[in-house]
């Protein structure tokens, strides 16, 4: 779920989102040296119809030839244009606890195009420790860190009910983008998007299949 | 992106993610002594129209009246029900990383109907010590645990380039849904089914609405 304002309101956001799934497939195959894809390749990989490839590539203009399908570079730079990660991102985590760790560990963030600048958090245990590339500092050091580094996005880790006043001072602060991993909805001007993380959501919506599937035997 | 076989095919998956997302918001009506809710608020909420909400109710039968809106303590349990989380799942976490203990510290799995009674990795250097409430052992145990709880859903953060391995391993030990962190995709028989988890989407979501809306600045 996500809030959109602006211009981003005029394109649904499950078309962003297969959009990012699109590209995570492009990358893939990019590494493994295939060349052109079809819009039936692209749409097998998201459990979707080839149509729907085509509406979703065609919000933006028109690429690919019939018969012919798309260029897998030219496509993943034209998806990284469109997703605006062609420039790098800069990102602080608010909330450093062992999800920061997790997130470096298991994403490639760095080369989708977002740099860790900056972890922050409260607890003096974790103060003055590594994140990856930088060393976790107080909460009150977060603003400065902001301002100096230009950085637009923040990924919010803190519990639930510290969420929507660190918010806030993200916002303050700069921040136009939020990935909120507190349960917590949160009340931010219309200028800053929240993109809502729920990891038991994937969980529910396999107890949902798995039952339904078990009910049709 | 969720690959469905059976009866779970003939729900939208987006219909499914949006009732998740009912359910964690009366679950904080809930919690705050609300007893009753109408479709325009859970509409708000999940940033949709109150017309899409009833449509997604109504795929699973009536519920609620014109004019009165929906009992929040009734509408949790007929949601509970959908998902298949009124009774309690069983979940081993393979590749039992800094994310298994994110996982447990920052979200609600036991209170939702998710209990972790398993937890693996190959690194000696994270066997024998704690997640959560268990213990993390060798790869090898796997199987065991599995058909000792009859577990039926996993969580895998093995890196790439294993996963497709683990995952096979997971489904012929009857795991039937899986939560993928990895970055790969998954190639399993039809009745496993696959919730894939991407973290970077959220940025890309974040980034895409941040360029609009300035775009349109």
């Amino acid at each position: 779920m996500t809030s959109s304002g602006g211009l981003g309101g005029a394109i649904p956001d499950p078309s962003v989102r297969r959009l990012s799934a699109y590209l995570r497939h492009l990358e893939n195959l990019a590494a493994s040296g295939v060349k052109r894809v079809s819009s039936r390749q692209l749409a097998e990989y998201v459990k979707g119809g080839d149509a729907q490839v085509r509406r979703d590539l065609a919000l933006f203009g028109q690429f690919g030839r019939r018969g012919v399908g798309y260029d897998v570079e030219d496509l993943i730079q034209v998806i990284r244009t469109i997703l605006g990660t062609r420039a790098q991102w800069n990102v602080v985590v608010v909330g450093a606890g062992q999800l920061c760790q997790a997130l470096l560990r298991y994403r490639g963030f760095k080369e989708r195009g977002f740099a860790l600048v900056g972890a922050f958090d409260t607890d003096p245990r974790k103060i003055g420790t590594q994140c990856g590339p930088v060393t976790i500092r107080h909460i009150d050091a977060m603003e400065d860190i902001i301002r100096k580094h230009e950085v637009r996005l923040a990924i919010l880790t803190v519990p639930a009910q510290a969420a929507q006043q660190t918010a806030e001072k993200l916002a303050a602060a700069g921040i136009e983008g939020i990935m909120n991993f507190a349960g917590a909805g949160l009340s931010l001007p219309p200028h800053v998007h929240v993109s809502q993380v729920d990891l038991t959501a994937h969980l529910e919506q396999l107890s949902f299949l798995v039952s339904s599937t078990r009910a049709g035997q």
